[in-house]
């Protein structure tokens, strides 16, 4: 054997696929580990287990709620270790989240940037049980030099050449501010984590996309400095070059998605409706602010008539539901659904591209036919 | 608008892809949907929810299991009507049952079959309780020239242009025989099912790919002649050709999969491993006959060395562990791991091809990389 095998031969830089590139035997098996919501469990409030997205870097770890410590270092006054028994003594807060993966619509982007290719199902919505993160941070004391807060999972593996154990970090601005709602989250819908979304331990972290709800949270630290490791300053940046040090990827961008009508064609996915009244429902969410209005539009995106949204006031972190009814006569039809937050983002009819595939928010387009 | 739209303009026959056809935006539709077990899943006895393989034809039914029912009609004595309250008072069982789709491997059959582009990872265990077929059948009284029963299941599309409601059948010979283990199962792991495996109601058919075990089960009619629905006499047959009948797909071959040992690449999933003694295990299953050989091979199936398998006796239909113990030294390998049961059934070193990509058991190869 050669001792010239190092692990950069088997992790290479990231890339964009080239202008007639299918996709590659690798975004499959990724595809096939990871999985998107089913668009029609848009209809439960919240997604079950299985349902849900989930987007694993490396490996689900095999862990043990019983044996679990969870430590908070690094610049604080009073260091904590706290086993599962310990966390569920605190007072618990339950929020009601919608997590979307910031790499969610990738696949439709051209040039299609190759990493885990998603459509537009990369979200989920439960509600996360847990210790507020600002209790931990207050009861640890956090030092007057203090800026972040770097939190590690139990997930180990290789990323461009990089081996890690997958670790992110928050500013404290955010993390130790109890009305932003992070949460170090140990049930899920009133159940423990399943495996796939953190057990026993995940950070949550409302309105941000999913990288940073760090699944299998074993280690908190505080720190005087940024947070410059590889998933915060080289992987999820926003970036137009490879060489461009890039805008971080943090708060999610509005996304309208409704639930398929009608029955589909098993593989094309192409919608079957009869003329008449067809009910349309889905879900909208920003992080940034409220949404305020859902469109539709079943003439490719000439005309829009606004849906009725119900957002819940008592849940600012969740999807809102939307309806709206159309009306349907025989022939083919694109509807297209978009919505616009109280920040004034909308949606866009194009796809804004950058070189990781982030926050590809681009309008959902379903195709129906209508029939007699 | 054209009168002459119909469902066959959005819904096409079977084909197979071209030489050089990457995995199409179709098939990677279906992918996002549908997922498989992550390998690392392997080590759980029975699969939770989101971590078993899930394959949906159509939608995903809104069903309520407050007001189902079960119809059992046709050619019987006594037709039964029953809600969940009725089965559930019936004598439950338990069985520990591995399911696999019949369309496992088929993305690595060359040329590819279109539709659901698996892998390897179409697999899952669970323990399923609900009511033996058997019993149903008997309180119904079977007609004395009844041969077969159909079941439907709730969830509704099109198919090669067929609109249908997903429906298969079972010979009665099966169905009504109390050792074949066939259930009507409303729990899955003690919980009751969840909506991507069938909730409220599915078959289960122990040994039988998943195409058998129809999800949503609302009616279950017996009938005097064999069934020739779309799903059993057009979808799932062994053909070479188009225009041929084909056999069949029913019984599970034999197949083992391996925990992949150490940590992966994220984006080619090829595993790093330090040198030493490199602890390699996993599962292996048949519908056949009990699985009673692992063998392993490191050096490109030259040779090959048998693994400890534990099959469970009190367990039939489910997977059997398989532990070994790999002495890894640096440089590339690709281990395969191959399967061998009671009834003689070993896995092939080249995928046998079929026309609709089922039943590829084709052996697991794992690309891993020694480093120091």
């Amino acid at each position: 054997m050669d001792a010239t095998h190092r692990i950069g031969d088997i992790s290479a830089p990231g890339r964009v696929a080239g202008p007639d590139e299918g996709i590659s035997a690798a975004e499959l098996a990724l595809a096939a580990r990871n999985h998107g919501l089913p668009l029609e469990a848009l209809r439960y409030d919240t997604t079950p287990p299985g349902l849900h997205y989930v987007l694993v870097h490396y490996d689900i770890p095999a862990t043990d709620a019983d044996t679990w410590r969870l430590t908070l270092g690094g610049r604080v006054r009073r260091p904590l270790s706290l086993d599962l028994k310990a966390l569920r003594e605190r007072p618990a807060v339950t929020h009601r989240v919608t997590m979307e993966c910031a790499g969610n619509g990738r696949a439709r982007l051209a040039p299609r940037p190759i990493s885990q290719p998603w459509l537009v199902e990369a979200v989920g919505t439960a509600d996360w049980t847990g210790v507020p993160l600002a209790t931990l941070l207050a009861e640890a004391g956090i030092a007057d030099d203090a800026v972040e807060a770097v939190f590690t999972g139990a997930d180990h593996g290789v990323e461009r050449g990089t081996e890690q154990d997958y670790r992110r970090s928050l500013p404290l601005a955010l993390a130790a501010d109890p009305a932003r709602g992070v949460l170090v989250a140990y049930a899920m819908n009133g159940a423990p984590l399943p495996p796939q979304h953190g057990h026993p331990l995940r950070l949550v972290v409302p309105g941000w996309y999913g990288m940073a709800h760090v699944k299998w949270l074993h280690d908190i630290t505080v720190t005087d400095t940024p947070y410059t490791g590889f998933q915060q300053a080289v992987a999820y940046r926003y970036r137009q070059g490879p060489d461009e040090p890039g805008d971080p990827v943090d708060v999610i961008a509005p996304r309208a998605l409704m639930i398929p009508p009608g029955f589909p064609d098993f593989m094309t996915r192409t919608r079957v409706v009869r003329p008449g009244p067809v009910p349309l429902a889905g879900r909208a969410w920003s992080g940034h602010a409220p949404v305020v209005r859902v469109e539709l539009s079943s003439d490719d995106e000439r005309t829009w008539t606004d849906a009725e949204v119900a957002a819940d006031p008592e849940r600012p972190w969740a999807w809102a539901a939307w309806r709206a009814t159309w009306t349907a006569t025989p022939g083919p039809y694109r509807l297209t659904v978009r919505a616009t937050d109280a920040a004034g983002h909308t949606q866009p009819l194009s796809a804004p591209w950058n070189r990781g595939g982030f926050g590809n928010n681009l309008v959902q387009r379903v195709e129906v036919l209508c029939v007699d």
